[in-house]
Formats: C-alpha cells, structure tokens, sequence
C-alpha cells in the first residue's frame, strides 16, 4: 500500500483530494496549520523546517502531494510576508528533506505561472517564451518549479508538478480572498452587492473533478512531467455570474459592472490535453449543476 | 542637499558608497544589522517592517540605494530561509513603504538573472528571452526586478536598477561564501588549497570603480532604467589564479583545477554601454593592480 502525506490537508482541495485517497485504500496521512482529531493528522507549517521535518518523520511518505501554500493573487500581496515564507522557504524545505528522504513529490503550482501569455497555455509555454509574472503569488509558483527543476537536476529528486486553474464548489469556504464564484454566489446569497469585470475568460474545474484527476498522478507517476489541471468548461466573468444569478432567479441588479482587472491575466485558456491522454478522461460536472451544488452548500454552511 | 539612505551600509559595497557620497557632500544615513557608532546610522533588518519604517521615517531620505541583501549562490542555498526574507521580503518592503513616502530607490541587482543565457549580456535580455534562474539566489534578485516593475506600473514608483557583476577589493572580509578573488588570495595568502573551475568568465570590476559609477546614479536618475555595472576587464578563473600567484610569486601547486561547475553560469560576457553612456567614463584599476592593493590590504587585516 503506497503511503501518502498531503500537506494542506485542511484545504480546499487538500480535504477532499485526501478523502479521495482514502476511498481507494491509500494509506493517507496529511498536515495543515491547525490541529485535527484525525488520528492521521498532524499540525505542521510547511515554513518551519522543524515541524515539517517531524511530520515527514511520523508519516514516512512514499509519496508527497504538497498543497499547502498561501493562496490567491490579492491574498498574495496584501499577506506576502507570510506568502514568501509558505510557499517558497517552505517548498524548500520539502525538496531540502527529499533529497534526504526520497519520496515522490507531487507539487501544486498554479495555472498564475503563465503570467502575461496571450496564447494557448501548454505546459510547455515556459521553455519558449518569456514571461512576465504579474504578481508575488506567480512569482512564488513559478520560482517553486524552478527550484524544483534545479532539484531534478541536482539531486536526481523525483517531482511531477500540477498547475492547477480555477477550481470551484462546495468545501470552498468564503472570504474576501477567494474564487470569483465562491465570492459571486456568497455575494448573490447575502444580497450583498459584487463586482463583475468583464471580459477574463477563464475555465472553471467543479473541485471533485479536478481532485479525482490528481488522486491518479501517483499511480501512474511520471518524474519531471507537468500537468495543467483544468476541465473543458469556460466562461467569461458575466456568464459565470449570469449562471449563479439563473440557478437563483434572481435579478442582476446587485451587480456593478466594470473594465478588465489591471495587472491580472486577461484571458486563460488552457490546454489540458496532456491530462486526458495520462490520467484519462471524467464525466465532467456542468457548470450550471455545479453552480447549483455550490449553491446549496453555501446555503447549508451559511444558514441563508 | 540629496538625503540618502544606503541600506546595507557595512557591506562590501555600501560602506564604500557611503563614503563615496559623503565626500561630495551629500546628506548620507545607512543601516545596517548591526549597531554602529555613526550618528547617521540606524540598525536595521530590512526583512522586519517596523525597522524599517523606523529607519525611514528618522533618515527622511530622498533618494534610498538599497543594497542590503544575502549575497551569493552557495550562501543563498545554505541560508535560503534568511535569503527569502531578507531579499524579497525585505525588498517588498521598501516598495510598500516607497508607496507611502515616494523616494526614489536605486536598487542592487545582480548579474546572477542573466541566469543561463548564454550571449551578450545587454540589459533587454530578459524581454527577449526566457531566462532559466540557476539557484534561489538569483531567483530573488529577479522576482525583486519583477516585483520593482510592477510597483512601476501599479503605483508609478520611480527606481533605477542596477545588476552589479563580480566586483572585489579591500573591505571584502574573508568567509567561504565571498567572491572567488577574494578566497583565491585569503587562500594564496594562508597557503591553503583552492579549487579552480576551469572556464568561467567573469569581468572583475575593482571595487572602488564600481562605487564610482553607482555614486553618480542619484544625480542622473531615470526612472525604469537598468544599468548593468561592471568594468572591461574580463578573465577566466585560471588568468585570474595566476594574476595571484604571480603577485604573490608562488607556484600554482596549492591549486586544485576542476571542471565547470554545475548549475553555475559558464560565461558572462557583459555589455556596460549603457553604463558608460549615462553615468561616463572611468580611468579603470587593472586586474593586476587591484589584485595587489587587495592582497595588501589581506595581509594588513589577517597579519599574513
């Protein structure tokens, strides 16, 4: 049985890719900031080599999934003290303990590494055209799979990264910093009024669909490669709020509308057939029965 | 009178760019970590906020050359914690506060982003091609020059940078981490073994004509510019071995030759064009004359 650590098991995706596993028998332990009651929990932040060490000595991991991480553009710049520390001296210190320990590292970037690029997002973008990162949060994930290529090189370390686009549904806990539809439906639930900047294409992955996609990567584990973790779904950022505003027949008047969002990736479209042909296909969730999932559970965990 | 603030003040660089700047009469502060007896110096560790808003709001500077950082590849890997926070962290934190208090900065960048490529080293490189960073330290040095953009564009933040290549001298206090010439002659000098990469080459800019060329920066200040910083003479690791020995009239059979180093830059061949351009000319120290007042001023310092 291959044993499993998940660093940010309490995330978004880290609680439901871990209950994933454990459905098909993996031996799963994870990690995050807080303490847990699972008997296969630990407290550990990812920034403090110590607590990352103990943790890695307990689960002794033949593979790592390493979510943790501080998330999200705006998060980024307004919490970067604690983003640099996180993501970047904290993925150090995990590639710093493989090349001790040896397991297989799945780490988790995000579709931000592709900056400013106009184009079709292969994985591949990166080794042939300059890129410009837009923010701090693109620059740790993109400075984290450079030190994990340099690892590679190295050391010999064995990694597959994942860069993960816009994912969504129930489990998403709302704030200010979260997805656009995670903040639309809350805003549209509480009748609070919420911004829509138009144009942004972007794809929009249901979270179980994108969680059973990576749940495969460690039994057909491939070193070096780099996969784009997306659906087939996309919208721009009205016929998201549009879909919302449909499954709760509800009006668009608590929407402002306004003009693309500076220092931000106008349009994401991304090409995820290099998943499909090594982690083969899903029966995608729609986008409007989605929406209506989230929804529900909003409903639920919100009381509204 | 200019109000400065040089940050890193007690570094190789900057106590000479301190001095430099006094002597013509500028209003000069400087922080540094540690304590100094100077009136106008205020410890600081710019990767802890309120210090350095504290040494800001007491040095009132008009113009900040912020040249305090971890310096160097190998110490880059072995502090990478320190290297994060002090770096980009700590530079992060003067755009925040340049935001606020709108000095213009001049900042210390390294040839180290010129990471893998292979050519001239023109300052536009980087819009042209995509560069691979070799090791963490580089890859903060370059996410601080993408950071510097886009506080360019968000808030129309006024900073110059500079990519200062190998530089050396007196002041250049031994330890492992420092520059090959300096560890070829503390080496030389206690007759210690040291390794020769063959390959390699480096400019080699002496110190003080370095400090001559970044002092007249303020006074010529453009906006968005990059200057690369570096002299005309180049050599490779071995002429630079032998320039030592040969001061030193001794027989290179302390000297361990090896290959090119992994994951280092073969060559650097710089462009300073721009440099001479805008901030002029300078009457050159050659290798061997700088090679001499270093070894002098070694021998002073350790009594050899």
């Amino acid at each position: 049985m291959t044993k499993i650590l998940v660093t940010g098991g309490l995330g978004t995706i880290g609680a439901k890719l871990v209950a994933n596993l454990r459905e098909k028998n993996d031996d799963v332990w994870f990690s995050d900031r807080s303490h847990n009651p699972d008997p296969k929990s630990v407290r550990c932040d990812v920034g403090e080599f110590r607590q990352l060490e103990n943790t890695l000595h307990l689960a002794k991991p033949d593979v790592v999934y390493h979510a943790a991480a501080e998330f999200g553009r705006w998060n980024g710049e307004a919490y970067y003290e604690s983003l640099w520390r996180s993501n970047v001296v904290g993925t150090k210190h995990v590639l710093t303990l493989q090349k001790e320990l040896g397991f297989k590292l799945i780490h988790f970037s995000s579709s931000e590494v592709y900056g400013d690029y106009p184009g079709v997002m292969t994985e591949d973008v990166m080794d042939k055209h300059e890129i410009k990162q837009l923010n701090d949060y693109a620059m740790t994930k993109w400075v984290n799979e450079q030190q994990i290529q340099n690892a590679e090189q190295m050391f010999g370390s064995q990694t597959v990264r994942i860069r993960i686009f816009n994912t969504y549904g129930p489990g998403e806990y709302y704030n200010i910093w979260r997805s656009v539809l995670c903040r639309f439906v809350y805003s549209a639930l509480h009748g609070m009024r919420y911004r829509v900047n138009l144009g942004h294409v972007r794809t929009h992955t249901y979270v179980d669909d994108a969680v059973e996609w990576i749940s495969r990567i460690h039994t057909n584990f491939k070193p070096g490669e780099v996969y784009n973790i997306a659906g087939t779904h996309s919208s721009d950022m009205k016929q998201l709020s549009d879909t919302i505003l449909k499954v709760l027949e509800r009006k668009d008047d608590i929407v402002d509308y306004a003009e693309l969002e500076p220092m931000t990736t106008k349009d994401k479209i991304v090409d995820n057939t290099k998943l499909i042909r090594d982690m083969g296909t899903l029966k995608e969730v729609t986008l409007e029965e989605g929406v209506r999932r989230t929804i529900n559970w909003q409903r639920q965990t919100y009381n509204v």
